[in-house]
């Protein structure tokens, strides 16, 4: 019930026209708008130029470009992630336009908005990862914050046992206002990477590895335990969720 | 080595009272100076005002007043976390004017500075906690992100399920920039919020609980998987870290 | 040996029709069946109603039509859980009127008995899933539930992150004598809709999710540790096992 | 606001004494009651006889007092459980009356009713223990449920390594409504006495064991994989929650 | 109720001293003797000659006077084991010939019977251990085989990474009937002795061992995954389960 | 070196046909010949009858029947686990005769031998098995024992869930020398029988179940932890090692 | 930068051709090359002769004859590891000469170099196997340690299940520099192998097991626990990694 | 039994004051001593100067002073770890000039032998550790690889997040022959200093750290799944192990 339609019956109540007690009993019986109204309109109207986002897993080409369809109409982009060969295909040729992303399985979907009126980037993201296996990871995180509207670069191949290689990045870690670490392996890219740079940094653990990794346990349980202050952690292979708090992170800096 | 200090040598060359042999070997005789330049004094400069931070587990009373006393001296204040009860009653003894957190262990000493000089925080560290066993860390969080420079505040006690006490704090949810959810049990308390809020999220698991909690890891795997997008997650009971860390991100917003 | 086997027995004793020597050895002869009658002929009949139940993985659709075809002589009803598409298939050509559940792989088959004959459903399980992957095995649990006895009905895709969406339904919540609730990721659910009601609540965590969620291992320890006083748990996707446990603890509140 | 604060408040708008806007404002500064008055209220009528819980460890004998005589004002009873042995002694002489448990270290503290006026406990909870060792576990449950309102028995040393000493207790099975059986070791008790009954059956693991235990994770993962139909589960050494559910359960029954 | 019990009964009532109403309720009213007859007595009689056994931790010295003193009314001989120092003391002082066992901690206390009438232990059981660390285990494993009735030797610290001193053994290996090897660390030893020898082998891993030990778990898994056939494996430190299965395995061969 | 050639070595030197340098050089470098005569000689006759066994995975159709024949030509029989339908249709077509075993993938292929030459089984080794889905581990254990030289039976689907299928057995519990106890799920057989029994027990988790089962942990810990005394432990799946030890334990109690 | 060219931009300052300024920027320019040249050169000199690795996995059988040409230009050899069939097929057609092995999937491809000029292994590294299961870690830790220069053999099937096949080779053993031994099951042979030696040991465990095996954990843990002084341990069925450090063990002692 | 004691028995053999079967006898029984001579002797005379080693857990002060004078008696120096306060102290009132050190409760007893008869310790190992709190273990190390008869030095606090720390010793990573890396927390020092030098690495996880450390299996986990080619691992805490492994390969370079 937004404030207005309380208002409303409020002042038939004053004229007579509604009594107080079915005045109670509609303000009950509409049962939570009030809560709404307080918290998540708000949130509702921050999000408005938000994508929507369909996790890709178990869905068959022709249900995502229904999906698809329908999100369009109500949002002006949407993010689809994890989208296998051929839903990335089925999209391709429904949508012209869309932007498929092979490593990751990402596809974006934008309404047709004139180049001129799309907002530019804001802020800067930069994402690094350790070997080339991470990449779909990396990519998930890189296309998520720019969706999102963040401005944001991917720097690969930056594993810790070839340090000059990451020193070589200097400049770039030092114009970044948050930074995302992908590594698999034993993680350690995160510790080193945190070590360099005083920004927020979120670390991505990802399943590249063998034995005795787990299928990402042993980078997630390194990250955690960084000897880095200012590392926070998400799950393993989660480049969405790293891209996605990555942005709320930069946006914080840039809204004020 | 300095960039002054490289262009005093290369005069030197010029000028003939260096050889191009001697000048070679000295620069490769200072060995990381340029790296440091590059990268590490930038960093430096940005952390003039952080603090020093001791961690209190292991040290006698007597060693912490030494470490304290000795970081004062180079730094204006110091943070020391987890320290046992006679470390605090020793410091407390050592420096007057020592703030003395029973909760977390943790102590702030500062060096003299009139009021009027101190200070005033930034932003707005928003700070919840589900149970009151869990106060200890979040305290750590909240005392971290204070002396870090972040305005900061801790409202407790608000759990899932009693979700009332939770919605009753909806504007000081509104008003935060980054908010810290610290959380034992099942840890499901930053899912709830996140999906209250668009603000950066750091989840704190605790280690509050007892049989298949596995001290702390059951919230942890919780707060990894959490529903909620923007999540980020540390170590169990790190309330130092999420703390720093939603320093970084809060200042991240105000520095721009 | 039912009492009246035995009162028999000892009658033709006292007529000297049979010797002590050839009674003792009888009554020894029929192993067990004292306890039979004393506990489990007991539980027997109460159960007659009950469905017979194939788990159906491992089975092929050939075993699948002949093991049920035999059941159904001795039972007015068969459940079969987890049945691959072809298994439903055969079920659904050899029974006309097999009820196919395909989100779940569950199959009712019922004796044909005239829809007036059919028992009403009793009490109220109401049964919740977070989202919709957990559809299939909170749709396991709608339809043992049913099959068993009881009023069921399902709410689908109100998880934590969208607390309005969960609160719209809380003339349903009041309405229940008993909860299943059903959640992967974080597995928080039961934990927030436990602090809303005051029925009992199983919850029911699922193997939806990725990484550190080590398939259900996450939701399993956070309902294990929830906060919410009320709540019992059973194994990760065991939608049957909620659904049956929901319908005794039902019917104990309608039989009495 | 409750519903008669309301009709309060429509009542004076009605008469004109209070304008439509205050009116309004009236109703939106009291933030969350609608939702309390739609849900919560509803469940505090119901729980207006249930105990408040202390939960006993981290808190020093002093504490425990003031805490239970704060409680005592507002409440009928309080139920304290893991009690230190010196808790325990402070609670017996600051409370005459009380009721301490010293196997389990609860205690049941009550305001003055004339015993006339105690209510009786109602339907039948049955506790199970396969070891004396599983006691204070089983205890706790005992005390919860019958403090919640239940009748309640417990039946120790039941264990499956000695078959005849449970199939003795047959009738009392037969006579329960909801049944607890808490064991440790192997944890095989709840399959066993499953299926020997129809009643729901809450299982409760317990830390008693060594080695590959796992300090309870041994029958925990057991009773989550029980071959008997009927069974949920909670925390390892999880009396009260046992209890607690069991309560609820037994009530579900009673009430209608 | 026994065989001739039943007889009796019969003959009564076909006397006609006893009616056949009375009779069945007499033979119902001894709930589960049929059960005991046919299962439980055999066993009984089997075990008479074995000791009643006491499982120290817990339990005050007082109490263990107590319970021991009880049991041997009823038995030739009663097993203490994990006895702390103080009960081993109270029990010497108790019980004048009992056989304290420090290293285990096991003690053995006995009805006076002269020592003619003692029987010879049967067989040979031989225990070995991979170091000196390991000899609690192994002491409890053969103070419990030599208690049941075997004759049973130990053989200490002849671990695998000095084959040569297992070697030696070689006679020992060949004359036991059944081998009981206990090991911490690795817990290599039972697949190298397996290799040696055609005897069942029973292992037993210890928790002798840090870091990623993780307190027996290490050489457990080693042994359930043991490339020597032939070998089963008890719980970590299980010493008396070990010297339990010994004897059976033992008295099996040495019965017939 | 057999005695034989050592005694040959000793008469040369006597009888001066050999020096003792030579002598010395020829025992030296026949370098473990006495560690195999003192030990492995013993052993290897001892098991002259024993199969040799091949493990069918990763073995193809072809592999399996050159393997097969080159083993046959030194052993009366050959024992192959765990074959693939293809392999164990190749083993059917080149051995006439070859006993193949369906559910567990076993064969046994023997050197033709007239059947009365054939040996007759020892002893009474008696396998049970909790459920349907544990039949392939149970006949492996079978096939394993009866091919070593046991008499062996196979009791299957007597669940704890229905203890009175169990107890109708009770007859053949008490006949046989040694038990084979195998079961999923919870794991909870072994410790029921073993109260039941005086007999050497070995119990055989499977990976049957599902969730947190975690494909078989859950009944290797709960056998690990039994209550039941006697009760020794193989691994997961593990029947033929099951099978194999029961063997040794049976055929130390016939060969005495 | 190297030394030469700093060497020249002095000399330019000297010569008054190069402004210090400019100079001064130049060598800040070039942003890690003194890291570079102070240790990394070193190194990169060092592993001239190493191979360029390719970690097949992942890489169509087109990318890995692209991959390891352009790789070839730049070095004298290169080793693929883990190449599947198809992968192996291809580089056997594209490179003539390529050494391919089937069991690992390693490949080798070098420049073409007269034999005559192909370089002598040094050193002698030994790598012992368990199981023939075993061979294809084995093989790999082979092929590495000779492509990086070393000598190296291979003895398989030596388990400690069969002490005298081991022993037999107690040569071998004494003439290695260094040992790998690999092994799956419980892992013990390390410990066993360690014990007969004092060189250098490094030991593999492989994922060659089933059930309590969990995928190699038992013999990794099993390793890190060994009983042998002087062991070392790399991830679960890593023969690279072996094959690579015994080679810089092997080399080190060489070099001198 | 030794070559000469052979020859001894095979000349009286000769002489006819042995007869052969006497003969045959005593050689047969000397059970192993072929095997120790070809072997284990070997391997003796290169231990000779090798200290023995004593485990301090578990031994009180006066047993560590009976066990090292026993020791000394048949070795020049004795090496004892993990030695409690009170033990160091009573070894060095016990032995004047016992070396104690502290931090790791390391002891080394010598007899005394003219300094100017010590041996130089020969090549070049080299441990670095991560943070102060992994001193203890990289102590036992450096204790251990000295007394074994390395060369040895230990660099302190250079850990990945302040790079520059550990840049500033690259001439000490040029000059070793050997590395130990220690370290807790996330464990990732090994990957940065294997990606500097080429010598052969050790790495050692600490369980310094908390939460989701577990003691040292997060350190151990990134360590073994190491991105640096090279790296071995040895158990949590196993400074020891790490110390003697890095003397093996050190002096396997100075041998020869």
């Amino acid at each position: 019930m937004r404030p207005a339609d309380l208002k409303r019956i409020l002042a038939r109540v004053r004229r007579g026209t509604l009594s107080p007690a079915r005045a109670a009993a509609a303000i009950a019986a509409a049962p939570f708008e009030r809560l709404e109204f307080a918290t998540l309109d708000h949130q509702r109207a921050l999000r408005a130029g938000f994508p929507e986002v369909v996790f890709g897993p178990g869905k068959t080409p022709a249900q995502l470009v229904t999906i698809v369809s329908r999100l369009l109409k109500r949002n002006d982009l949407v993010l689809a992630t994890r989208v296998s060969e051929a839903g990335r295909t089925a999209l391709a040729d429904a949508f012209s336009g869309a932007e498929i992303f092979d490593r990751s399985g990402a596809a974006v979907i934008r309404r047709r908005v004139p180049p001129s009126r799309r907002k530019q980037g804001i802020g800067r993201v930069l994402i690094l990862c350790a070997g080339t296996a991470d990449l779909p990871v990396a990519e998930e995180a890189l296309v998520t914050a720019r969706v999102m509207g963040s401005r944001a670069e991917l720097i690969a191949d930056v594993g810790v046992a070839g340090l000059h290689r990451l020193l070589a990045h200097a400049r770039a870690l030092r114009g970044a206002r948050v930074l995302v670490v992908v590594a698999g392996l034993e993680g350690a890219l995160p510790s080193v990477v945190g070590g360099l740079t005083d920004r927020p940094l979120i670390a991505v653990p990802t399943s590249v590895g063998y034995g005795a990794h787990f299928r990402g346990l042993a980078p997630l349980l390194a990250m955690l335990n960084s000897c880095a202050a200012g590392v926070t952690v998400v799950n393993v292979d989660n480049g969405f969720g790293a891209g996605y708090a990555a942005h709320l992170i930069n946006s914080a800096g840039a809204r004020r």
